[in-house]
This record gives C-alpha cells, structure tokens and sequence, in this order.
C-alpha cells in the first residue's frame, strides 16, 4: 500500500512547488499533480511544506566523559531529534587512546544497535595517530561505511593531536577517500590561559569563554586550512563559532579550496552575555567553542546566506546541570563541555532563519539536510525529496507557534539552552523511510527503528560539492 | 495526450536521479518511477540527462549599432539558441536618446513578436535618465512584465550614464521591486585611452584590449557596488571578465550584500592571446569587456564553483567579419563591438565546466538556467524541472562528441568565437512548454512559437536568492 | 653673528639627542656639544625641545567663495599658524573656470606678496582640464616654482573634474615632475542625496554628513588611486577622514605603489556628534568631507604609526559663524564649508599624538614638517634640523599647559573647532630662516617677512620618498 | 685629538646633507659646516656618503651544530663585517636543553670577549621553556643587558617550542621588557614532509625547499602574531623569506599591533632555481626558510620600501661546503642549515635597493642600522650619525665596483652564496666608536676591540617604535 500526501509544497534546495508525493515502501516513488492511484493511503498535509528529513552531522550521543555519561543516550536523543524533525544523526565513535579504530566503532553500534529511532551513522574521532589507525583508515569506507573522521587540536593530553599527525591524517583521507572533520582551537594556548586562571583563583563559569578566545579559534582554523591545502585534502570545520574563524573559510573557498563550515544554532542565537549569571546557571552554556560577543552572530548568518556555511550541526552533547555540570562548581575548567540541542536545531533554523527573513526556503533545506548528505556520503539516498530517495520527510505546519522549554523537551536532560525561546511552525508529520514516525506531533511508540548507514566517499558522488 | 520521457536521469540545481518525466500540455505534471498512462507519447532518453531548458539571460539580438545591425535577429538567433539546449532568452530592449521606455519596449516586441522559436523576455536599457523614465520605471512590472533594468557606465556619449544617474536608479529599482543590471567598465577613462592610441597611430584589434584594462572594470564594478549598497539596492553585474573585478562582488557578497555575477563563455575559455593576429581577424574578439589575460579564466571557474558567479550569459551580440567588423579596419575604435555564442554557452559550460570535472552537474543547472529564472522573475516557471513548471526541457546526450564551426552553426554570423572547440554532448531533445522543439538534434520547421514573458519582481519570490 | 640655542633636545624625523644648535644668517651651520664661538648670541633652551618648523601643506587663505571670502588671509593666518609653530604653509592658488594657470598664480601672488609672516608656496587647483591648462602644466615647476597640483572629485559644476581630465592631469604630472593631490568625494552622489535631503525639507547642519557618507570617499579614493596606477604616477590624497578610506591608501600602498594620504586633526579628534546640536551652531562644523564616527579616529591614529598617513594638514578655511556660515541657516548645503586650524594643527598632534603616547617625537616631526618638505619639493631647505638647512625652529616648551579658546587665538574667525581643548607644550620660541619671529610665546611685530617658495619637484630629490 | 671627516654626505634615517663631522674619543661631537679646530686631524672624504655603522642583527658566529662548528667564529666573523660596513653585530647565545640561560650567555661571553673587532650583543635562544628560564627572563634586561630572545617554531625536538610556551615567554617578555624574536615555520609539518621525502628516496638538496614550503612558513608567521596579540607583546620575526609571510605581518600592522619583520640580502636576492643543480652545489642553497620563488622577491623589496620590513639581518650561520655541508650527500636533511653573508648584507643592500632605485639612502640606512639600533635598545648610542652618539661611521664611496668572490672574502668559508654579483660602492673607511677600523678599504690589525653592548629595553626608549 502506497501513502500519498496531497496539498503540500515540496521544498529542496533548489525547488518550491506544489505537488502530491507517493510513498511506496520505503521510497518516494512519484511527485506530481495527480499521482494517487487506488487503494492508496491518503494523507492531507495542505497549507504545510515538505522538508527533507533533517540530517544532524553533530552528535555526541551515549558519551563517557571521565567518569560520567552524556545525558542523552541513543533512544532518548533519537527520539528528541525525530520530534524535532531530524532523521538522521552522524554521531561520533570516538577512539579511547590505545584502541584501534575497529574497537572503537564495535563500542559505538553496540550503543546504537537496537536503539535510535532515526537512522545514524558514525564519524570516526581519532585521538592517536599511529601507523596502525592510518592503515585502518584505508578501508574504513568498503569495511564499515565510515566515510569521515574527526581531529581535535584542542583537549591537550586528551584529543589533541598535532600538525604531523593532523597532516598525515589529511593526505591519507585524500587517498582513501575520506572527509576530514576538524574541531579547531588551539589547545596548547587554552592549557596556558585555563592555568593561568585557576592560578588566580578565577573559577566560575564566565571565565570559560576568556581562556578560549576568538583568536585561537581563528588561528587554528586558519592552520587546518593550511595543511588541507599542502595534503590537497577537502576539509570540514565542525562547530564554527566565530565571524573571525568564518572569514579563514571563506578566503579559502574563494580561491576554489573545498573547506566546509558547520555552525550551530547556539552560536547563532546565543551569546557570551549568557555566561555572565550570579550563581552557577552559567555552567549550562560551557560548550567548547564558547558562546561568543553578539555580533558574531551577524557574520555567521551572512556566512549562511552566502553559502560559506555549508551545514547547522546540532553539537548535542547534554550534561545535566545538576551532578553533571557541576562537578565544576570549583573550576569552570572540570565543567563538562557541551550542550543540548538536537531536537531544537531544525525548528530553531527555520524560525530565525526562514520566518525571520535571514534565509529563504532552499537554503534552509540546504543547511539541515541536503549539504550534510552530500559531503558525508549519504546522498541522494537522504538530504532531498525526490523520486528514488528515502522517504524522510518533514510535513512542517508553519502556522504553529510554541515556546520551547526544558519542562516539554523529549531531551533527557535538566534544562534547554533556549529556554523561552518562540519557535515558529512545528513537525507535524515525521516519515522516516516511509514509516509514520511522529504523527500529529506524536512520536509513535514502535519502538527504535532507525538503521546504521553505510556511507559513501565524499568524492564518489559526481555531485557532491555543495 | 501526454508525453513520457523514460530512462533519462533529471538534474536540478539541486538533485540528480532517474525517473520518468510525464509532460502534459505545456507543463511537467509528474516525476516517478511509473507514471506513465495508457495512452501517453512515450520517449526512451535511456542514457541522457534532463536538464531545464537552458536561461540566456543576456543576448542582444536585431541591435542597430550605427547603420549597421547585428547579424542575428530574433529568428535566426533563437533558432540557434534553441539547437544548443537554449529555451528562454532575456533581450535587452535599448532605449534611443529622447524616447520614452514605453516607446523602447514597443520596439522591441515589434522584432520579437512572431519571429522567435523561444520564450524571451526584455530587460530595458536605459540610455537617458530622466524624471519621466524614473516615473515609467515604476510601472514597468506591472505594465510591461519587465523586471530588470540595464545601465552603462561605459560607451561615453553614446549610453554610458553619470553616477548620479545610477545612484537614483538604483533607488527607485529598490521601491520598485526591478534589478538593476550594469555594465561595468570607466567609460570616460576608455575614452582617453582610445584616444591616446588613435593619437599614436594605434589602429589595429590589438590596442582594443589595451584601451580597456582590467583596472577599470575593477574599478567600474566597485563603484556600482557601492552605489547599490547606498541604495540598499541589489544588483546584477553583467559580463565580469576579470579575476580582479570579480573579486569586489565577492568582498560584497562575504558582508551579505545581494551582488549577482555574470560571466561569459569567452571570457572562461578565451584570452587575449586571440587579438594578436598578423591579420584583421582578431576584429572578431573585439567584446567589451575584452578577452583578458589567461589567468583570469582560473579565477573565475573558481568563482563558478564558489557561487560567486551566479549565471553565465552569452552576450550574443554578433556581426559579421565581413563588411561589419570591417568597419574598424582603420582603427580598432570602430569595431562593431560583440560576438556571437548563443548557440554554443550551453553545451561550452558542458563540456569545459561538467566534463572537465569544473563544476558539477547542479551548478550546471544553477549557472546555465535556475538562477537567471529566480533572479528575474521567471521561476519557478522556468528554471528547473518540477511538477507544475513549464515544460522546457533539454535531453542531454553526453556521449556525442562535435567540433564547433561556423560552417555548421545556427548563428547566422560568419565565425564563431569557439572554432575548433570541442563540444562534449549535445541537445538530442529540446521542447519548450512540452513542444517537441528539436527531435534529435533536428530543429523541427514549424515556425516561430516563442512566447513573451512577463516577469516578475526579484524580490516577490520568496526564494528568489540564488 | 650666529645665535647659539643651547641645552635643548634636537628632534629629527629620525633622532632625538642634546646638542647646541648654531644659526648664522638663515641657516643652521653646525650641531655640536660644544659650538659655541665667541661674538655668539646665546638663548638657553633646557628643557625644551628643538622640532623643525611645522609646514601646512593644506591652507586656504584669502579663498573667496561665492559672494564671501575666507575670514582668514594671508597676514592673518600665517601670524596664526607662526605663534602655533608653523614656519611654512602651502596655500592653494584656484583656478577660476576660464582662466589661465598664471592668472591664478598671479592672483594668490598678489594675495601672499608682502602679506605672510612665513615662508609659503602654492599648489595648483585647476578647475578646467584645457589643452591649454595641459600644456601649462608642462613648465610650472621651471617658470613657478609649482610642484604640486589639486584635482576635485567632488563639488559637481564647480570644482569636480571629471576621470578622463583626472587621468590627463596624472599622465601629464608624471612626466613634468608633479605630485597630483586630490579631493576623493564623489561629487556625482553627493548632488543626488543634498537634492533628496532638500526635497525632503532636511535642511540642518547634521544632514552634511549624511549626504557625503563614508562609502563615497573610499570610492572616490579607490578611483583616484586607479586612475593614478594606469597613469603610474604618485598621489597624494588629501584629507582623508575615514578608516574606509584610508584602507584604500594602504592596499595600494602595500603592493608599492606610491600613494600619500593626509589627515587632519579636526578627523583625528572630532567626530559627527559635532553636528548633533539644537542651534545652528553644527554649523562651524560643516567641512567636507564632514566629521565621521568616532570609531575613524582610531583607524587615522593607527595610520599615522603606521606611516600609511604621511602627513597632517590642517585645511584651514576658515568662515565666521556669524554672516558667512550663516548663509546656510535655511539650508545646509548652503553653508560655506570649511573650518579654521592653521594656528592648533601642530599643538593638537603633539599633545594628542606625542604626550597621549600614540606617535613618538620622530613621527610627530615626520608628520607636521619632514614628509610635506619631502614630497611637495622643500627637502632639506625644509622640513629637518640639519647643517645647510634653513634655520626654521620651533623651541617647544613640553611643560606647559593651555586651553584652547576662540578668544585668545590669532586666527582671525569666531570661533575655534577645538574650544576648551587642552595642549601640552607651547611654542617658546620660534624662527624662521634666523630671524626670531615668535619670543617667548610673543609674535615680534616686525611685519611679513615670509618668502615665496619655490619648489622641486617630488621625483627630483633623490631622497623625497616619504 | 679629534678627528674630522669634511666633504662628505651625511646620512641618517631622516636626513642627508653635506657638513663635516667631528669626532672626538668614541663619540661624535658636532656636525657642522665649519667645525674644524686647530690640532684636529682631517680626512677628506668627499665625494663619499657617511653611513652609521651596519648594525646585522642577525648572526650565529661559533656555533656548535651536532658535532660540527659554524667556519666562522666572532674573530673571522667581525672582521668580515668590519671591512664590509657593520660595526655591530648581535649574536644567538643559545641555551642547550638541560643549561640556565646564564650559562648560556657565559658560554657566548666566552666566545666572544676579546676576539670581536666590532662591538657585539647577545639574543638569547631559548630551547627549552621551563620555570627557571621563565624567572631568568626577569633579570636578562638589568643582570645581562641582553634585552630580546628567541624562540624556534621549528627544528623538531631540537630547538621547537610548543605554542603554549611560545605564548608563556610572550606574555613574560611584555612584562619583562623584552622583545621575542621567532623564527616561524611549522616544524611538526616539516618533519611529515621530510620522512616523507626520505622515504622516496629524495635525497637532493632540491627537496630542501620543497619540505619547508611557503604555506608553513606563512602559517606560523600567522600564530606567532596571534600569540603575540594575545600576550600583547611586541613580536620580531626573523628572515622573512615569503610575501605570503610578510603579508601577515603587513596586516598586523595595519591594525597598529607591533610587529616587525627582518629579512636577509639571500631572499631578496636568491631564488630556488639555486636548488636546481646536477652535483651537490646546490647544499650550498640550503638554508631555513628556504629560497623561494623568484616571485616573492618582488614582494619583499616592496616590503622595504613601504616600511613593512624593518631591518635586514645577514642570518650569517657559515659552512664549509667541504667537509661541513656534505654531511648530507646522501640525505639533504642532514646538511647543516645556513650561509654567510656578514660581509656582504651593507654593500647587498648598497648596490640592489638604493642603486638600483628601490630604496632611497634615508631607507638604507633604516634597514641595515637605525631601526635595529631602536628595536634592539642601542639607540642613540648606535644606529645614527648624531651628536653625542658612537661614532661608528661608515665613509661610502659609491664610485667603486667590484664583484664579489669567495676568494676575496675576508668570511672563513670557502663559497660566498653571492659569487659573482657585482657591488656598487664600497666601505673606504670604517670607524668603530672613534677608532680608524678600516682605512682605504683595508681592516687595521690592531686586534679585536669590540665591547659587549649592554642594551636597553625595547619599551624604555620613548622613540623606540621603528
């Protein structure tokens, strides 16, 4: 039995049109003015668009960090993103230092098998760069459908790796066809300047963003966009907070250089004001790279009208305020980073984006679902609707207005960074792989259904610059 | 009765996928994977693309330039447009010194009306800027279906407006809704150099380069920019030849402001190499901007993948070697300025920019047809492939290979820029509103069907940003 | 007999050290620890600091505008500028449309003759670009002793040129030797926004500035520099007011090109809250271009560290509120623009440059004398303290302390742009060419013994860059 | 008895004008047209310019490098400089990992006391950041008069500090007074490139360059001006060889941040198609950064010319190609790094910049000894021709051409890296504080008579900025 959605515009990235869509099985099978056929199963969605399913290449979901746990594992992040209009997520499996690449991705299915509601896929993080991590780097997209890694040059003695190992790194994914994802801060600095403030006492949330500044983010993207270019390697800027950092992109994208830019909805809508609260409430917004001066928020939007952005990553990675975040009650600097937002990041773009006028329909589409398919292998499978795709659609009513609140969330977590915050339209239908996931609102209680994704390389798709 | 093209793969400025297309009327009413009907005209285009018909947005047809005329009118240049994957053309209607814009447009309909085998719509070129064509510009929408309006600051004496002139354009453009097109090169800095070199006895094609540097195109490009943004006012520069100039819609762009680009064919593919000739024949590339240092032509493929670029016109504007170029054969200064390409923009950007591995198929699409239809006022009626649009569409067969000559052209001129070139593909089928235009590869003889379009406002579109 | 200064501190563009100073007729003859010869004139100077005299590249004296005059002349506002430490100004003879180039000449003679208290010289303010005018340009440097002349971009039907003359002018200056200075407003725009604000009954001092906006000077000065590459000849912009413009200097200037840009105090101390007033006192204000945001005097204060400002002028023109720039009470743009400073250009700079830490001694000296000698042909009989120089000194008593008023200044005009302003430092002693025209503090009423100066031009000197 | 230079030209910085000069003891004493007195013994120096004596900021004179020494020790060395016409020289006393910096500066004393023709200083080159050092750095200024360091970004494991050093120094040099010097490339990508080439089997000098490219040299320019910013510390870059470096540096200026850029006579003069020789020659080439393309050139003489340089180091770091650089005959990694050219930096600079018309003599003089004497804390006591300052005098005499040849080099190496370029000019007298160095051209053997110079802080000095 087929579903037909009749009364809808369809929205791509490039496209706005009125047209029935017909789902058969997990696909869109046809578009247009008269496609029902009998026996079909009819759904009216008029006065609503149809999004590509969101796409979010940003989650941390069921991550130890020291001797704790994010707070949101794969089902109730999963869950919070489908509601939201996000299905798909590409978390990170994140390599413990010792462990091989293999090990590491065996640990990050066993969290998800069985449990996400949206289909996933896995970066890789690599936090040691040995021979062995390089060779299996070679066959991680025929062995396990990885077509992405992430570097940190950040998290001294945790993460961080250096230029060298960044570089080797860079110029073996060229080969193997890999998209290189980097977090750039420059940790060495941020080691100093966190010393130098527990030196003079100076312990509270507020003092996070002075010991990460603007600087540092520029400077160390503006060297992972240097050894991109010596390895000539495609290169993908994960969580661009900074105008600053922003314009290290874009000067290289003018000269024909593949660099992508990922923001995020905090770094668009918030600002360091936030961390300057009385009591430790701060602590909730201690996300790396930190809130910044409000007008950055200016050029990361300009960056997305202009294309320098390529993608709006949630970065979900929630930690309770209450026994989490305050293990740094008495030094901002044991504070565990992150924040979260996976199930507020398609909402959010469309309200301050497209109903406010900042960007227009396309773009919106572009930003939360199509670009991420192409650069991260997924495409055309996810990131558009059009005839062979899967069938992940958003049925978006833009007449709705809420007010998003930690106390409704589906996050599983104490509190909601945008707390207050209007959010314009709302996901009124959520169809993942033709499967009526969120109906009328209502996340539909069948049970985890999502699937890991294999993806394809960067450079395989004939089309997959964005 | 309807037609179905099968087997063929659709590309959007977005998407790529196969599906059948089903034509109806003058309209595309379904995309599917079976939506054929008993009764349906079937096609097998197994193998080739389905690109939109092809969105010249700059050519200039039936011109009179002196007491000459193009070699291409409106039946002969649109004959050719048509074979070379070319559906829709926007002509510049010039305004005479001392007439009315009304009188400028009634001129133009009277050589388009009946003559055209393609839909065309006018911009109005604006030689005289008075009260009374501010006034009319106001209406030009609503009356006349004219969108954008053309402005010269270049061509001293004869169209070339002062700044003033510009900046109160561009302001009532701005509450008028219409974009603002401008010809970009210092036309009283020409002026002495063309006199310069005719003081040194300089006559020959190759001082017309020499007359035009780059410098002032750069220069032109930014004063027009900053016109624009005194007026809050997007603009659209016509035939950016240069590296240099491009770079100050890219400066303008990176602060959010809405500058569009266009570029050429000859300016990707030609350079100034092509004026040194022993003989006169270097007359045939005497265009203004002129043909530029080979260096140019990387920096503005890079401004194609970038979207920096957002269309590329062919500036048809051709007359013959032979008794017309010839006019100049004493002195360079009175070259008829222009050169053909109407017929071959299309299939050029094919094979120098998808085949070469340039640009990818969507931004193909994107620079060949959607965003001239969402910069002026045509989409989504034209401009891409979707349930409800016009059915203009291109069947693409990338497998043919053809050398481009004159002796086998459509444009009726006696060269072409491009002789020698390589075309990589070709337009098996062209229709045109589901008219079955071009049957392999043969235009069909049934006359002239082309149809005026009145076009809307930029800014009406909610996604008319490109 | 000489005349010995001893114990003070001798500042050069480049040095600072105690030495003697001995003057025997017009020059200095010697610099020594111990100089002193029997018969010696002797005046203790400890504690002072010995800055060659301060040069005004840009005065308007005896200037008539329309009906009225300027309120200074030559008597009146050279006795200003030597009691402010100001031994020679360059003043700009002004071509009427019509006239020669020597009848302007001859007329700012017969101004000057007899009339100056310091050494003065002209530069040429062509307003016509003649052949003849061109040909004149030829011979000024060997008849006049001109090496300098004016272009104006702005003041539409007035004053402004147009690109092609600007160019001649360039081309022609680069072979006779000439330093080409320009006004870089667009003159074009300005006359379309004091129409607008005319129509729209805006008829205040405070809409000046919002009809000559930043964005009109830096492309004005984009095209002037432009225009002076294509000509490859040297440029002196003056007054620049606008970090926007400024950038303008210091990209040219980075690739090499020699491009001069001269600021005045009024832009580095002054900003457009000055026009914000109830009265019609914004009036005295009212200079072009205008008082820019504050946020431009840091921009101008960095150039001046950096040298990418080469000199500070003062652009004394001066009108009396009362009569003359009352003219404008019922129209802005009616008021005559212009304001006085002759007499505080050099005390501002070294109390807000010198003793608020942002220049040293040796930029203060580079910027109020070496660099106009240097690049307006004065070098060395100008501009330095050095064995064979004219002994021009200014004796610069660092401890003393005044405020500014309109009621104690030599100026000749009702009003002072810097009332209430402290200054640090006061010249004690002044000379010109030996004689001691200003004794402790006190002008010595010996008459106008200032002398015309005839100028080298700017390429001559083998050491004139700056 | 005093000493009187008559006839010659005197230039400074600033100035440049005929007057005899006298020197009495070590210092100059007056500066005057006649300050002959009787007893005084005359030299006639007409017909030559006075030059202050060449400060080269920038050599490492008896260094240990592994098991081998640089050919020239401080007697071999200062003498070389001497006749060439540097009267200063300040040298890298360097800290070996495990060593106080005092014993650093003791071992550098031991060199160098009583074997300097030429007064001399120490940097001091940090190799290890630890928190003694950090504590000895307080007192270098008052206990050592040693008033810069320097650190390394590159030379893996050898001399490379990490960023959170780099910036600990920053941050405590600003407090300190102290300038830092850094030699910006990024040693962790140099160490990639070069296993890389080592495992190719590229073995030739020729691959030197291409493990060192512009990209990193640019990069770490980048960083260390971010660190620098961040510490609000004044920043000295050693031997720029890029425009891509110089340009970061030029756009730290241009924000008034300061930093200084030095390059050396080999960049401005050499390219790498020195690499490209068929025997072992080119080792002779193999210095860090590297020559670059011949482009870069054009840029850094742009460079001098607009101020963005500040000085001109030799970088004399000599060995022999015998013996010394063949050390890497079979691996280019292991030829120790570095040429001379103490000897030729002067009459280098002489002959391609105010010769050849690229510099003027006042630039001259800046470049290879005021600005040094301002940076390094020796002005005014070197760095002029002044009273009251050394009289460290350079007699030029410009009429004079040789061509420079290793067999003719007083340095103690057996090639010159300038072997066969001509030089225009000639040091005819040296004088080191009074003493008659070098007369006719020809070093006076009456032993090395140098003195340590205890230098000042960069801050101290209120004309200190460049």
């Amino acid at each position: 039995m087929a579903t037909i959605l009749t009364g809808g515009t369809v929205v791509t990235a490039a496209d706005c049109y009125q047209a029935e869509v017909r789902i058969e099985g997990e696909k869109v099978v046809a578009i247009g003015q008269d496609v029902f056929q009998p026996g079909d199963h009819h759904i009216d969605v008029e006065g609503c668009f149809l999004f590509p399913g969101g796409i979010d290449p940003h989650t941390h979901f069921d991550l130890p960090v020291g001797d704790i746990k994010t707070a949101d594992d794969f089902v109730s992040g999963t869950r919070a993103a489908a509601v939201g209009g996000t299905t798909t997520v590409i978390d990170f499996a994140t390599q413990n230092k010792g462990e091989s690449l293999a090990t590491a991705l065996f640990n990050w299915h066993e969290k998800a098998r069985g449990q996400s509601y949206i289909d996933y896929g896995f970066h890789l993080a690599i936090s040691e760069v040995t021979k062995d991590v390089l060779e299996e780097m070679t066959t991680l997209i025929s062995k396990e459908g990885v077509s992405s890694v992430k570097l940190y040059m950040a998290y001294k003695n945790i993460l961080q790796v250096d230029d060298g190992a960044l570089l080797k790194v860079l110029k073996l994914a060229k080969k193997a066809g890999l998209l290189v994802c980097v977090h750039c801060e420059n940790g060495d600095v941020i080691d100093v300047l966190v010393n130098e403030a527990q030196n003079k006492g100076q312990i509270e949330p507020r003092y996070h963003p002075l010991t990460r500044p603007i600087a540092i983010e520029r400077e160390a993207t503006g060297r992972a966009i240097c050894l991109a270019e010596l390895a000539d390697a495609p290169l993908y800027i994960v969580h661009v907070s900074s105008g600053a950092a922003l314009e290290m992109v874009e000067q290289a994208r003018l000269k024909g250089f593949p660099v992508y830019a990922e923001t995020c909805p905090q770094y668009l809508l918030l600002d360091d004001s936030y961390y300057e609260t009385s009591d430790f409430s701060g602590a909730k917004y201690v996300l790396s790279p930190p809130l910044r001066p409000v007008s950055n928020q200016k050029a990361l939007w300009a960056g997305l009208d202009s294309s320098s952005v390529a993608t709006v990553g949630s970065d979900h990675c929630s930690f309770n305020l209450k026994g989490q975040k305050e293990k740094g009650l008495k030094d901002f600097s044991q504070i565990p980073n992150g924040g979260p937002g996976v199930e507020n990041r398609f909402g959010l773009l469309y309200t301050y984006g497209v109903a406010n006028g900042k960007i227009n329909l396309n773009q919106f589409v572009a930003l939360t679902s199509t670009n991420a398919a192409k650069l991260f292998g997924l495409f055309p499978r996810k990131g558009t609707i059009a005839v062979g795709s899967d069938a992940d659609l958003v049925v978006w009513d833009p007449t709705v207005q809420e007010v998003i609140t930690a106390k409704k969330q589906m996050q599983q977590v104490d509190y909601n960074l945008y707390e207050g915050f209007c959010q314009q339209g709302k996901a009124r239908h959520v169809f993942l792989r033709g499967q009526h996931l969120v109906k009328e609102g209502i996340l539909q209680e069948e049970g985890p259904a999502g699937s890991y994704l294999r993806r394809t390389s960067y450079c395989e798709g004939r089309d997959g610059s964005v």
